[in-house]
């Protein structure tokens, strides 16, 4: 392998310097390598890391168009290497990383993002096919964010191996089934593993990479979960030294990507081995490598993180009741003062837990209770039909089964037309929920009330003297909007006597 | 009207004297009249009432069987009035009065009484084809009590006139709809009204009277609102010399009906010029005056009465939480210390208000949670559909047109054989509702599990080893009961991938 690196790259593209360097020892601990990128508005430094067969790589997004230099430097080559390219307009599509805008996301060019997320844990280890089809249903724009893991998972409906395991060694056999007497069946170390926590498989994080930069082409972000609790091969049980290292190779591979966030885990708090202590200190590594503040959240099982926390950019929430959820989103952001993203409110589906058995009706009921309510919804699928074979949206990707998607797909372009950053929920009756633009005070000039799981007749709103709406009603199941004339003052709306209803006021003078 | 009397009546029926006294003046307030029933458990002392026409009454409810004397005296008369009857056995279905057992009720007899109630307001007062159409589809078993006001009720869907009237005078004109604009419309005395509160109108309280007597012989409790704040006409804001009086005339007439049940209000912190004290002192009236100890409750709008007073027999609740409702009734039990009745959970409806459009679906499923958690649930409908003309269940009776009474008669089919007083909530998982026999202490030899909105396609049961159970997967919509088997230990029920589903597991050795 040659010293090469490409001459341009778009602005927040990946630009990346491939290099060749030592390969005894161990080069995954046994060298440095850091590297400095320089443009007009300064400078950048990051960790560059070792991809295997004597290849050293150091990746940057460039924030600005321009032109940049770099030096690669460190005990990995006893060569300095250096260049220079040019960053150009960014792709087509891509705006940028995301940000925090008050209680709401904006993409870095200051395009609004709507969060409507999804959850397939392990898709990328699941074979082609499966990664191929998972793509195909994102490019169907259902989504705009995807939540997976970096390891593999070890759960029911996960019993199989993954396509690729992220160190070297040797994996314990394939269980045959989870023994529920047992609780080290789900959270322990199963016999029969042999790996080496300091050698990393390269292959593995290149898989990882070319499904963050697939779905980054389909304008999806990729919420990566770095640690998970469900675990056989004992990577959720490596030593403090084993997942910091862990966690630098993952920045310096992954966080030139402009559409990674980070999620520090998927229920932490099922990490019975980790402190809140190891948490923060994963969260200062993060601080500390990551150059380009990718957002950082942590999502739990029954005992919320300290959301407060200042690295912690937005609440990742996970439903802690049977009943609500949804429904909670206004308090916890006042609770916390950062966006909230109900990251898992229940999964479309029929498995034998409740965690995964919704109709698609109430999830979409979710999604709108939680959008506006001024929070952002995530959608998961658990339907075990025969003809999926045990691969499950939720875990595996592959073909979606459910109805909730398109839906979700309509919610989300009612949401982009919000006038301002998002949705505040705003009490307008005792039975409805009630989304107005972020900020609003006094009378609302957008404003959108959503009925769930009533089925009304008519709806008679109560509005300002001298302020005419235009008015529509939203079928949020069949996805239709009606024309409901424009109005003022004191006035009723014949409503479907349906469920899942909304109706639009806008002003109009 | 000469003085009569029966020669008998049944244990539990209403044994009546009827005698002529003194019409001058103003006989319900000039004159007092007080019985006394002497059998050979003691005696019980009554007021005895003026029903119209120079004709005085007097009512007892025997308890026992066998030989009775009474004597009436008081200045309505000149004449003492003496006799003797003999109770005989009670009529087919008549259990007695609902007593309390524990966080349960139970008839006088022993039965248990497991409460499925429904509301219809003013029934009594929509003319003789609403009232027998009502009586039809009571008399099809769904319910077994139902809420009823003996004013008559202002509120929209009633604005018409009721059939009778309590007091002598005239009422104000029927309006024509409700000006939201004005709170006095809906909760104030209106133009036009010219009552004597100090006179009752006979034939209303008789008409009350024959339903109570009517639904008694249907084997449903009448669970009577003495009090209401929907009220154009000022029967809610009457002086309290004037509430007493009623108070009395109605315990007078009510008392002696084995199914009466007093609830001094519906929506009480609704009437706005009415305090505690008032409520207490009604209270008061009523165990003074009413010997059966008829059982006793008062519900709110949004405020909870403190139901932890001696004198309330039983919880009446109103859903206070869009959402949940029916899932907090085991929380009550905690916080009360006494049965509670979900007397309001919204109704099965399409009108415009949430507490009026729920779906049949949700309320079965309120039911169920309510019931598996211990409480009692109670119907209600609100079916606003062109043949309906207005008049809906929940104030008019008539015909019901909603998906949930027969659910509600299977669901208490089911109750019926639960072993013991009722079923006390027990924490099986995380995702559903369980049921167990009340007092049940370590494994439960009867159980219910239910799973709501979820539709798992198994459910996994740990059940202590060595004790078999008969397993049954009931769907609570369909109305079916499916045998799954003998099962023990550690098992899985298939299950049908389909919302409100159950299982029951009953130990077979």
């Amino acid at each position: 392998m040659n010293y090469s690196y490409p001459a341009t790259a778009p602005r927040w593209g990946v630009f990346e310097v491939t290099m060749p360097g030592k390969s005894d020892g161990n080069p995954f601990t046994d060298y440095t390598i850091t590297a400095t990128f320089t443009g007009k508005e300064g400078s950048v430094t990051v960790d560059g890391f070792y991809d295997g067969d004597g290849v050293y790589k150091a990746r940057f997004m460039p924030s600005y168009e321009g032109e940049y230099t770099f030096k690669v430097s460190g005990s990995f080559s006893d060569t300095e290497y250096t260049g220079s390219f040019t960053a150009t307009a960014p792709e087509k599509g891509n705006h940028g990383p995301v940000r925090v805008n008050g209680y709401h996301f904006a993409y870095e060019d200051g395009t609004p993002y709507f969060s409507v997320g999804t959850t397939a844990y392990v898709w990328p280890l699941q074979g082609e096919e499966m990664v191929q089809k998972t793509l195909e249903e994102l490019g169907k724009g259902y989504f705009n964010k995807i939540r997976f893991c970096v390891f593999p998972k070890h759960y029911i409906y996960n019993l199989h191996e993954p396509t690729s395991y992220p160190y070297v060694g040797t994996p314990c056999p394939s269980p045959t089934n989870i023994d529920y007497s047992n609780p080290a069946a789900l959270f322990g170390v199963h016999e029969g593993n042999d790996w080496d926590f300091y050698r990393f498989n390269p292959a593995h994080f290149q898989q990882i990479e070319r499904c963050i930069k697939a779905v980054g082409d389909l304008g999806v972000e990729a919420d990566l979960i770095v640690m998970h609790p469900y675990d056989r091969w004992g990577f959720s049980h490596m030593k403090p030294d084993q997942d910091d290292l862990y966690w630098k190779y993952v920045i310096a591979r992954f966080a030139a990507y402009h559409n990674v966030w980070w999620s520090l885990a998927n229920e932490y708090d099922l990490l019975r081995d980790k402190t809140i202590a190891d948490w923060e200190r994963y969260a200062s590594i993060i601080l500390d490598k990551d150059p380009y503040k990718h957002l950082r959240g942590i999502h739990h099982c029954t005992t919320p993180y300290d959301h407060t926390r200042p690295w912690i950019t937005h609440v990742s929430y996970q439903r802690i009741d049977l009943y609500k959820c949804a429904e909670l989103v206004d308090q916890y952001r006042i609770q916390y003062g950062k966006p909230v993203v109900l990251d898992e409110i229940a999964y479309e589906g029929n498995i034998d837990s409740g965690w995964g058995n919704i109709t698609g009706q109430e999830m979409v009921r979710r999604f709108w209770e939680c959008s506006l309510r001024g929070g952002y919804a995530g959608h998961g699928e658990t339907m075990d039909v025969p003809e999926a074979n045990g691969k499950l949206w939720w875990s595996h990707g592959g073909p979606l089964r459910g109805e909730s998607p398109a839906r979700i797909r309509f919610l989300h372009k009612i949401l982009c037309e919000t006038p301002g950053a998002g949705l505040m929920y705003r009490q307008m009756s005792w039975d409805s929920v009630c989304g107005v633009p972020e900020g609003t005070r006094g009378p609302a000039r957008y404003m959108i009330e959503y009925y769930g799981f009533g089925r009304p007749n008519k709806r008679t709103f109560r509005m300002p003297q001298g302020m005419k709406f235009k008015v529509e009603v939203i079928d949020t199941w069949d996805m239709t909007i009606t024309d409901a004339g424009v109005h003022e003052g004191f006035f009723t709306i014949p409503m479907p006597s349906k469920q899942y209803m909304a109706v639009r006021l806008i002003a109009v003078d």
